[in-house]
């Protein structure tokens, strides 16, 4: 052999445990990373196919939705943006879209090589849009759809969605929504809000690992995906084939890839503690804590980037780093003393921000006082260096 | 709520023990279960980056190949044939797709979507190609790359490669080879031989779960990636950009999607244990536990698909259904009173063949005993059910 085996692989692999108090992955509940080594079933084993029935159900139930076409895609958080934009889009269609932080650059790139003109409707950063601001832009734009990010976790904004599905369709205009940062920290109702198309993160509030991705069309998707004139480019997340492996048509199932049954195990049991504890609760649960955390940045004395009360996002909270400091003492403080994540900002909020995540199993009272605690220490070991610079 | 909490999810899950013998997903090893459950670790956090490293230097051990674009995608393994094409194909681009089997025909519909013009060199069912046949088509048709299935696992069928690499560069042809099923099974190497790309599957020899591709560029391919005149499509496999994530180029890493720490624990494990026993001794090992089935095959006066010995697959034997039994009475027989998969046939040898993998773990001589046993026992079931229908 020319290439010998690499020396490294003989060491044992290193994974420390920490707190992941960041945008996202966020912890797993024990539960959830015992069901990862559960062995491996085949991809159309009645007892796989069973478990993918039990997480349609699940996704159905987090985006409230009675959705045929509702399923996990075998990727991450980005291809369920990837999923719904090449599913959706045919070449010199137009699109609109929402750019108020990362998620909406990202997705202007997409479209745009799936052969889209696309609009962007632009905000400031750390405000959202109004549905004024949204109406206008698709009279004036005429798009097949309208891309919206309800909870851009760059930012820490929350987008609210109500009334925007009629505004849409009265313009014969699908509503695209990423939940990916905001699923289970604020309400979120696919049906009655008339939203088209969903997708969320499973690493987040879900409590799986990253790797599976829920997405949801409404009837009218799945209609304009069925009446498409051009393919749809790729073949990994053409729904028309894809949704037959998840029995969204009633029809036999038929393979399409090799499902991975280990994220499909973590997912599956992520969705059951959300059911078991209720929606209403888990929403309610990372309120409580975001205004615990909130309060304590307050006394901190710390700036929040979202001015607006209202329009920050209990699942990811935007801190301005304090002048004369450096944000990335602060972090490396917390992760070298505590294991614990706090994040940087992210593309346009890159050094400006500290963001704070709480989701899911780590939305609790105990976690938001420690990374406040470990958050006020950092930033007092941060001003002592900045100090002893001068 | 409009969608209550199904009370599907407040069962538990049920995941029986299986023997894998069929195509794949193969069982994995115990110490890759258990590396499942190690908690997440953020994409850019320095112990994650560390695993991506030691992967990286794995896969290319695994490939033969010092090519620095080499990492491994966050999808099945179909997703390493789709990330492969959408990178090197442009709209227009001539390419040779030999066909023998489903993956053929699988390539053939992901290269048309990306608008190449797909010349098809065809084989009958359970045979392979010949060097000649490869000249004359590339002489042909002028192809900018071909592509090669090296283990065709719905047929069975083995396609050597030694001295194609030469064929093809000489007319200015990039060699593609799939060894999703192959790898570990029968030698591959890919700078020796000239391969300018090549994915293969972590649930196979490897022994890793589904949900994460092993993939390689030679620096060949790689300069084709980067003077496309086109933009490559998809994003999620865009390599200028998932390349630097994985720290190809020499240049910082850059945040691209979130990647499943889960998955990277468990491939990491499975190439250590490859890497610890030494790629000969699996190839090895897989070549005697073939010797040993075929011998009990022919032992039961069962045919092969594949006529010509050199050209069966050690990792897949494609065995003929005797003529007047139900093939799904046998398998159904295997799982009922073994939990033991053996499959049927796929595509284009669906209902004509039984189907079974030998592959990592699974290579044992004690596991080719059992399936030759159950194999028996449940092709003596199905006679006596045809007989009594008679």
């Amino acid at each position: 052999m020319e290439v010998p085996p690499p020396q490294v692989l003989t060491l044992p692999m290193v994974v420390p445990s920490k707190t992941l108090m960041g945008p996202g992955p966020s912890n797993c509940p024990p539960s959830v990373l015992q069901s990862l080594s559960l062995p491996v079933l085949g991809h159309l084993h009645p007892e796989c196919t069973k478990i993918m029935d039990d997480i349609k159900a699940g996704i159905q139930y987090v985006f409230q939705t009675k959705n045929e076409l509702t399923l996990a895609v075998s990727a991450s958080g980005h291809a369920g943006m990837e999923a719904v934009l090449c599913n959706l889009i045919e070449p010199g269609d137009r699109v609109l879209i929402a750019v108020n932080g990362i998620w909406g650059e990202r997705a202007n790139i997409m479209a745009t090589r799936y052969g889209a003109t696309v609009h962007r409707l632009e905000a400031a950063l750390g405000t959202n849009f109004s549905l004024t601001e949204f109406e206008d832009a698709i009279r004036q734009h005429k798009p097949v759809l309208l891309f919206v990010v309800q909870g851009e976790s760059s930012t820490g904004i929350y987008q609210p969605l109500e009334g925007l599905g009629l505004i849409c369709h009265k313009y014969n205009c699908l509503l695209v929504v990423d939940t990916v940062a905001s699923l289970g920290g604020v309400p979120f109702y696919a049906d009655r809000w008339g939203v088209d198309a969903v997708y969320t993160g499973s690493q987040k509030v879900l409590g799986a690992p990253p790797g599976i991705t829920p997405i949801s069309f409404s009837p009218k998707a799945k209609e304009r995906i069925f009446t498409r004139k051009t393919p749809i480019k790729v073949y990994y997340w053409d729904m028309t084939i894809l949704g037959d492996y998840w029995a969204c048509f009633g029809r036999p199932r038929v393979y399409h890839h090799t499902i991975s049954a280990t994220l499909l195990y973590g997912l599956r049991e992520g969705l059951s503690l959300v059911a078991k504890e209720g929606m209403e609760n888990v929403i309610n649960r990372h309120r409580m804590c975001m205004e615990r955390l909130h309060k304590g940045i307050r006394a901190l004395g710390l700036e929040f980037l979202v001015n607006k009360e209202s329009a920050r996002l209990p699942t990811v909270t935007a801190i301005k780093v304090p002048d004369n400091i450096d944000w990335m003492v602060v972090t490396g403080y917390a992760m070298k003393h505590y294991f614990l994540e706090i994040s940087g900002g992210l593309g346009p909020t890159a050094n400006k921000i500290f963001r704070i995540g709480i989701m899911g199993y780590n939305a609790t009272n105990d976690n938001i006082d420690f990374v406040l605690k470990v958050l006020e220490e950092g930033i007092n070991h941060a001003k002592e260096i900045s100090n002893s610079k001068l």
